[in-house]
């Protein structure tokens, strides 16, 4: 009989939660497994999927509602889902980027197709003045792009269900540009999340870093929740802290990069903010031999100026897909 | 005429701007030089110095107090230090740890000495709520040390002003035991900074972490603005999430290091959480072979729980070297 390997066993449980984490429903063992299979690598049965699903039930982190319709995972699960193998998760970010962009089928001509969001909740007393801390970020265009989506709690963004109490806004994330990148053939590398700071309207320098290669965590989650942007002041005085990162691409493929983010501007994506010549550093951060640095601007900036309002924010960045048609102008809902 | 690098310039302007934020009154460019070589390993003339000096009196970063006592750092020159030059920032924390293990002159034997603290700030309104929400920490030894050390606004900690309305507490930090084994010629690779979950009072696993070598930021002053600890509930119930950080050494010193851990406790510095073998995992880390594995306890743990009681505070963590005699026990002072 083959050694059963523990951290093998370990890998494939969470991938499991993970599946059952991001369904917005109950799903069944023969979903479960297509799903590992595409957005994990892991191939399993349906009969082995079902025999961890026995085992997760146990610890009470999946429940099954019924036999026809599968699992659900539970509070406990997701909890342990956060908590769990903190190895696993630096690289996370750096993942579930590349995952995000793989999975965007935003076509930028036709101006269409599934692409990635950021899924904000507020407290549903507090929307109001949320977006009142809101507008003025999105009208200077600190943002990716002016389209969102708005739910009250039990609704569905991207596959999150809003939780009770709460309203969720969907925002256009940055991976969208690696995205359309990506489907013309151009490599992006994703090197950090940073707050960028602004003078006289104008991007200047990188303040702070974290590495998605280093942090189990967002590095733009870790900026709202520790209350380190001025995106507000940004918007309103052109001088400030606001979310941004950073990414590389091939120096040679410049030409093609300014090509694709022409077309994002005429489709409404307006998320880069600075980009650099081959081999030149752009807002003071150097970049390789050969390679082009590109500042983009984080999807979660309006957001941020919300926190900075006071107002209690939970973020789950670069959280889901969502059709571009189903989308929004902010000026519509605010 | 040699070309002047204006990167170097920059580098060396911004280490005199370094030099003088550390310092605890006006330096003069004899003093500033000194130390630009000891703990930068920049050579420059006094000559060189004041020129420099100039520079930064010109955009306002430096003051001259008078020509006998000399230069102090302003309010806008701390600010450009903290914003600057990010790339430089990145491994500062890294740099920092060194830095301070090689600084302090602690004996293990003599229990004496200088040895690494962390500074923290707490309105001096709050300070008694905060000795209260830190009392039950310190008591369960969730610390480096329940050595510590007070001070009003306008006194000295480690050679950190107190600001005005502010009182200061300076804690035992952990890089203590990266300086005991340094000076047994251990050398140690301090990897990450994270969050380690305990159950049933034994720790568990790291829930999150963010490598230094990929950070700005000090990781623990990032999970206490975030709050993201459970230090007051893990005191209480022995379980929940605590600062800690976790460092490799060769695995052939365990038996020196172990030897050096209990001299260490029998001076009242019980920071290590737990100790691996060579090659395997703690605390769910892997370790690279012929490694083991160290997690070690945050020295802001006691800290971490008045910020979760809703107590701001400011913390500048590794910022300073105390001699451990002038420390007192914390059940004295509260």
């Amino acid at each position: 009989m083959a050694k059963i390997d523990s951290r093998e066993v370990e890998r494939e449980k969470l991938a499991i939660l993970r599946v059952l984490g991001s369904a917005s429903g109950a799903i069944g063992s023969q979903v479960i497994a297509r799903r590992l299979r595409d957005e994990y690598g892991i191939e399993l049965s349906e009969r082995a999927v079902r025999y961890h699903l026995g085992l997760l039930d146990t610890q009470g982190w999946t429940d099954k509602v019924s036999r026809r319709s599968g699992r659900v995972i539970t509070n406990a699960g997701l909890e342990e889902l956060g908590n769990a193998r903190v190895t696993d998760k630096v690289g996370f970010v750096s993942d579930k980027i590349e995952l995000l962009a793989y999975q965007s089928t935003f076509d930028v001509n036709r101006q269409e197709g599934l692409i990635p969001v950021n899924i904000s909740f507020f407290p549903a007393a507090q929307i109001k003045e949320a977006l009142k801390a809101m507008a003025p970020v999105f009208r200077a265009g600190i943002c990716v792009s002016d389209k969102v989506a708005i739910a009250e709690s039990g609704g569905n963004l991207g596959g999150v269900t809003v939780p009770d109490g709460y309203t969720g806004l969907a925002t256009v994330c940055s991976i969208i540009i690696n995205a359309t990148l990506l489907k013309a053939g151009v490599p992006m590398d994703s090197r950090f999340g940073g707050t960028l700071q602004y003078r006289q309207n104008r991007p200047w320098r990188f303040s702070d870093l974290i590495h998605y290669s280093g942090s189990s965590l967002d590095p733009s989650e870790i900026f709202i929740a520790g209350r380190m942007t001025g995106v507000s002041e940004t918007a309103r005085r052109g001088s400030g802290k606001i979310l941004a990162n950073f990414r590389e691409v091939p120096a040679m493929s410049l030409p093609l990069v300014r090509e694709l983010i022409a077309k994002l501007e005429k489709a409404g994506v307006r998320g880069l903010v600075d980009i650099g010549e081959s081999g030149k550093p752009v807002c003071e951060v150097p970049v390789g031999l050969n390679k082009a640095g590109l500042v983009l601007c984080g999807g979660l900036n309006p957001v941020a100026a919300a926190a900075e309002a006071g107002i209690t924010t939970r973020n789950r960045a670069m959280s889901g897909l969502m059709d571009y048609r189903s989308l929004m102008r902010f000026s519509e809902i605010a």
